[in-house]
């Protein structure tokens, strides 16, 4: 368990450096540069063009569940984890979470009036975002305790579920739930019809992706670790008892909390690991450390026409979020972890497309 | 997250003041009482004598799984769980992890001699039970700090394995993973065979009781929710990464930290509860809060010839292991829970019998 911040998974530099792009991006939709092609074999990954990486998930999945094969992996072993943001949907400008807590502010300033004009809330208010990225990380956690605790889980998750059907992303002006790689929903499904129970493993709020797990992944809550809350038990004035959530972190779910959080919260180690940043790097260490065959794999942002272009491919230090820095790259290269290039391993990137 | 002690799940009191009853308890080898009937009938609980407690889960599981019942429970939605010490398996005369902690103190000061004469090593190593029944909570802390922490999560399994094939319980001179009440075993088929997920919520270490649960129980390890000390992902020297345990308190999965529990590992309000002690008042009460049908049992230890007789049946007041309170006997009377009479409900308890 780390020590605090209460919500240190989210680093300020990372959620704040993109704050001030917010607005330019808004009004900057993009045509759909690379149109969806329709499947031209009847494969099990048809989003992928044929490749290193479409190859690289193909024979992993033939060589652990044939049981001829020395590489064989039984049933209840098969255990998949994946990042979600920038791994499973798009974290850039700004992760949705993080979103959904500054669009949360004007509600809570509405059950507690006072908070009006106490910051940070009256900066976030003030919807000035270039006074929002001079935010403190102590201002931001204030952000993040006062939006994510201090209700029942049942009060937060029926928050989330209506924030989901009204919030839109500034560059699609679509719902989040549907900028989901569609290749990515390809290798989940193609992992389950050959006996691998998928994880989702973020950095998120674990009560947060949750809500939507099922519905957008066809990952169970159950199979969701994320950044934890503790919850404390309580009744109320009938004696019917509830669960608040509190600003106490339980389990940071990124970096070495990652392995952590999969030992706590699945116990076994995981055959295969997807990830994109610095935050998946120990997941992935830990994956690849187990005997067998073993596939990890990690996501490269190069496709600013289709989606973003960041990290080594944009020559970006680590100073975006979900960095994808140099470092990161060459360790990928040196142990023989795939990289998905976006713009030549994905045939298209949204089911929209 | 409660804050100290270290394993707080485990009372002091509850388990220094049976530690003096072991050796007699050692040499009372009683005959079987009460040997095993057959079946008579062909239906799912065939360990069960007919009465309210087996009609209780046989209509619970036909009113959840028929689709024109007003009951029914979506398969995704059926989640059963299980206390285990005292609902499980016998958790008298002292919880079994806490014998393997005692039993380990040697092996932890052949590692590390100068622990020989330091206290509270040297009184357990003194096997002098009446002076280990006057360990503090401090010294008992130090002992289980000592023998559950420091090794890597694998050393640990490796450790626990090797114990439970050579431990015996003290009255029956069995293997503790013998000691487990046949008619749940049967429950857990029961509720499995219906579209049930069940999990075992256990005060008990997660990592010690994930080592059997399959096994055991049939429960797959990321299935067990017990109380969680932290890890910390390291290198060794080839800088090949490693998962150490820590001397920290995630989850008291214990009260009020059941549902808490239940919460960050699951998800989902259980739809039945199975329990047998305070410990497990929360988590059936979190459970009889939720809509439709509930089922909320308590295993009473009535059955001082076949198994034991503690709490309410020998009108013993709170002080031991498992403690089946006249309080919760009231609440359970009062809300229409179901008591198991292990005495009258159990055709037969172990499947040696």
């Amino acid at each position: 368990m780390k020590p605090n911040p209460f919500f240190s998974g989210v680093s300020r530099r990372a959620l704040l450096s993109t704050l001030a792009a917010l607005p330019a991006l808004a009004g900057t939709l993009l045509p759909n540069s690379a149109p969806a092609q329709t499947a031209t074999s009847g494969g099990p990954l048809p989003s992928w063009n044929d490749g290193a990486a479409k190859q690289a998930i193909i024979k992993f999945v033939r060589t652990t569940t044939d049981k001829a094969s020395p590489d064989y992996v039984p049933p209840e072993d098969r255990v998949a984890v994946f990042d979600q943001d920038g791994t499973l949907w798009v974290e850039h400008p700004i992760y949705t979470q993080v979103v959904y807590c500054l669009e949360r502010v004007p509600a809570v300033v509405a059950k507690q009036p006072k908070l009006k004009n106490v910051e940070p809330f009256r900066t976030v208010l003030s919807g000035n975002r270039e006074a929002m990225a001079r935010l403190t990380m102590h201002d931001l956690e204030k952000i993040l305790a006062a939006t994510l605790t201090g209700m029942t889980v049942e009060e937060f998750e029926a928050e989330v579920k209506k924030w989901l059907e009204t919030a839109r992303h500034p560059r699609w002006n679509r719902p989040y739930t549907e900028l989901i790689y569609q290749p990515m929903l390809e290798v989940l499904r193609h992992m389950r019809d050959n006996g691998f129970k998928t994880y989702i493993v973020t950095g998120g709020g674990q009560d947060f992706v949750r809500v939507y797990s099922e519905r957008v992944y066809g990952i169970p809550l159950e199979q969701v670790v994320g950044t934890v809350g503790g919850t404390k038990f309580g009744y109320d004035k009938d004696g019917k008892p509830f669960l608040t959530k509190e600003p106490k972190l339980l389990l940071n779910d990124d970096h070495a909390g990652k392995p952590e959080g999969i030992h706590m919260m699945i116990g076994r180690r995981p055959y295969a690991a997807f990830g994109n940043s610095v935050g998946d790097r120990q997941m992935l260490e830990w994956t690849a450390a187990g005997p067998g065959a073993r596939l990890k794999m990690l996501v490269l942002h190069d496709d600013a026409a289709r989606e973003y272009a960041y990290g080594p491919a944009a020559g970006l230090p680590d100073s975006k979020v979900g960095a994808f820095t140099p470092a990161l790259y060459d360790e990928a290269k040196k142990n023989d972890w795939t990289v998905i290039s976006m713009k030549s391993d994905w045939r298209r990137i949204f089911a929209f497309e």
